[in-house]
């Protein structure tokens, strides 16, 4: 019910609701009221999100704290550098190109030690070629009088600067002389042109390679004294996590396939964030490809010495992403709605489980002979283990269709006991076992490659060791043979 | 047999060759001659480098001849912006500072359009805001007093830099802003420190903004309107070659996989090539990440407007990664020892390779639909016929444990036709076929994005259209269910 009451003047309407309140209406607000409101609910809204953002900013921050660390350095690089316009004597020996150096400091100076001396060796290289023959081309262009000189020297800008573009297209000069190419572009512009209105090329040539030299200089020293960012060591420890994760998800997919719904005892959370893991390696390519070209220009540091064989990372990495593509069809199975009766599982559980284990234990020896860069000792025969489990669930299979006496035995309630196992029963099954005896297989070739690196790397040979009795915690198999397989297994 | 004689004064050792002929030992060469042969051998084989390099580039230019044109684009771009220098009515107009134009053209010009136009946005917004921060900055610490100056401008610049080097940390700042940053960090250490040396800040602020401005908005133009190469189309014209090369992927193997080791009509390296397609979109990732976050930035072109829904490209890549993960377990299963007898593989081959044929339909249909822009009228129905192709094959896998009579009937020559038919002997075929029906499911989700993008991008419709007789080759089928879908499928 609506009514309008004049009280004191105003015309105001109220509504009487059905739960027996009542609200007032008042007047429609006007175009600067409806104004304000939005604009508060915008600036609200901008401040929330940058709020959001700085909340963001922090956690990426406090999760690696080596990324403060590199600000407060490219911070500290600039101060130091600024010096060279606060202090006369300083400013005067460059001959006023200080900013010369504040540019190399914020153009070269980057995250991992190996991509700053990459860039300032491309810069060095590249500046006092392109300045030489810059310097040339003025000359000879001086000699063809004036009414030539600038055509001289613009058809040489052109032809240059096309010829470096072009190269920037060459896979081999992108992956390590990308940045030299576009540094020549630059520099050998600035000097064939400059040429036409400065007097003293040289000089100005001079000064630009010393401010260069200097801004390269202490970019890369910065970068390594202080909490250095190695390259090498990202690829590195990204390997060893890759390989890691491969592990951890393998073994948490054959679990949750046999696990009958049956809830584990960590949160599901972290189990759906460490089965997942795998993801990670299917799209490490482009990384891992990155840093292996950027430490090759890396100094000996640490354990890695300067020519370490990197590229061998590179087919790990690739060895690794094949086992993801198997882990990834894995899920698949796991995922689907199609299963096996669970009678049938439980025939090959076991030995799925056993396999699992192994699998993932020759991945994590791989990662830990990365690691520690020591041969394991155990990984030939985490290899063979392997291979006998392997040819054990093979075996399994091939006395699946006498599963129909198992299963009597065991007294389970099968509805379809009485008429042949169907083929598109045990299928689903089979296929989750083919996948696991594929991904053995592909295990197997990463260690093959991680064997190759720690020829290549000459890692030390690991001293004999007997795995403590816990280390080895298998499920205990259902058939003798498995059991005995075990038994060696812990003697190792 | 060896001899040495005294000739004219000189010792001479011949050997006598088995054969019959007789070779002169000379004296051993001195270091001169060796040193010399060494540098041939350098020389010679440097040239070869470079004649390997050279014809390496020039194949790169013919396959794409828009690189060539690029760098000409480059080429002309520095000509122009040269001018600068040579003109003194123009020279005098930017104050002398010709060389930040230069500059800007050879860090902003990139090969595709969305790239320069990013970079040259960046550029600009960048310097601007970084130049009035630098000038603020400036003129507070001009308040200080002379002893503070420095001790101001150098903190400003610390915590100035070290936070915008931090936000680069940051994926949302990182894709969009990298380069702004980058500039930021130059342009406010410029201003903010030659503030400490210049008279006059705001001419010095004045003219690099109008060079900056000059050389972004040549290069855009430039990058625009000779032959352009927009981001967006490159991204378009991708994610159409992945989906057909999944498509002849998939087909391929299929077919290697009942070839019986026949050999096709087309030689083997072509079909090598052919079937290794879905290599390419395995590592597709980073590549159409990048694509789609510099296409956003490009202005309408051809039948792209500006907020063109380039993100579902992504959500399209993934999906067609995805089929690639399972096309890869496809190829082990196809190259695997372990193969399942010729009689059982011959019992499912028509139905696998009609399901192949019509999966990689669906995904050139596909194509073909983000190709022309149109909403393919036939998907749906290709969808469907895939799915009851799959049910069909499920059907034909029921039937299996009477396969025996089949083979029977066949009157092939079969071993085991006595005993039960092994699981083991089934499984590789099984293997084989349970991941065809997956791969079908990722197509559909592959279909089923592309059927969103045609939605958000406002496809047409396509006009109901009868296929040619001769566009459906397909292998007859075995049973009455498949022959009747075929004549289905021939007729819409």
């Amino acid at each position: 019910m609506v009514k309008g009451e004049e009280m004191s003047g105003n015309l105001e309407w109220t509504i009487n609701m059905p739960n027996g309140k009542s609200k007032i209406l008042g007047p429609e607000r006007g175009l600067v009221g409806r104004t304000w409101e939005k604009l508060k609910s915008l600036v609200v809204g901008f401040v929330m999100k940058i709020w959001k953002f700085l909340v963001e900013s922090w956690k990426i921050g406090v999760a690696e704290p080596k990324k403060f660390i590199h600000c407060i350095k490219v911070g500290l690089a600039l101060s130091v550098v600024s010096t060279f316009y606060y202090m006369r004597p300083l400013y005067q020996s460059v001959g006023g190109n200080a900013m010369w150096a504040i540019m190399t400091v914020v153009v070269v100076f980057e995250y991992m030690v190996g991509t700053t001396i990459c860039k300032s060796v491309n810069r060095a290289i590249a500046t006092i070629a392109a300045g030489s023959l810059g310097v040339g081309v003025h000359w000879i262009a001086g000699h063809c009088g004036e009414k030539y000189e600038p055509i001289v020297i613009g058809a040489s800008v052109f032809i240059f600067a096309s010829a470096a573009t072009f190269s920037r297209f060459i896979p081999t000069v992108k992956a390590r002389f990308d940045y030299g190419a576009m540094i020549f572009i630059l520099t050998f512009s600035f000097v064939s042109v400059s040429g036409y209105r400065v007097d003293n090329l040289i000089i100005l040539a001079q000064n630009r390679v010393s401010t260069i030299a200097i801004g390269t200089s202490l970019c890369v020293l910065i970068s390594m004294l202080f909490w250095p960012v190695w390259a090498g060591d990202q690829l590195h420890h990204q390997t060893i996590s890759n390989l890691e994760k491969l592990a951890n998800s393998l073994e948490g997919y054959v679990a949750e396939y046999f696990s009958n719904g049956e809830t584990p005892n960590i949160s599901e959370e972290d189990l759906k964030k460490k089965i997942l893991g795998y993801k990670c390696v299917l799209n490490s390519k482009a990384s891992e490809e990155s840093m292996a070209n950027f430490a090759r220009w890396e100094p000996a540091h640490g354990h890695f010495y300067f020519g370490y064989p990197w590229k061998q990372y590179l087919k790990i990495g690739a060895a690794a992403r094949n086992c993801a593509y198997c882990i990834d069809n894995i899920s698949s199975c796991v995922d689907s709605e199609m299963q096996a009766p669970e009678f049938l599982k439980n025939y090959v559980k076991d030995r799925c489980i056993n396999l699992s284990f192994c699998s993932s234990k020759v991945l994590k020896e791989a990662a830990t002979a990365i690691k520690t860069r020591r041969k394991s000792s155990s990984t030939d025969f985490l290899v063979h283990e392997m291979n006998s489990m392997v040819q054990d669930l093979h075996d399994a299979l091939k006395s699946f269709p006498t599963i129909r006496d198992h299963a009597d035995r065991d007294g389970e309630k099968i509805e379809n006991l009485n008429k042949e196992l169907l083929i598109a029963e045990i299928l689903p099954l089979g296929t989750f076992v083919t996948l696991l005896i594929e991904t053995a297989a592909r295990i197997e070739d990463t260690s093959v490659e991680v064997d190759k690196l720690a020829t290549m790397a000459k890692f030390k040979t690991q001293k004999e060791k007997r795995p403590k009795q816990n280390e080895l915690t298998v499920i205990p198999c259902t058939n003798s043979r498995d059991q005995e397989a075990m038994k060696t297994l812990e003697m190792v």
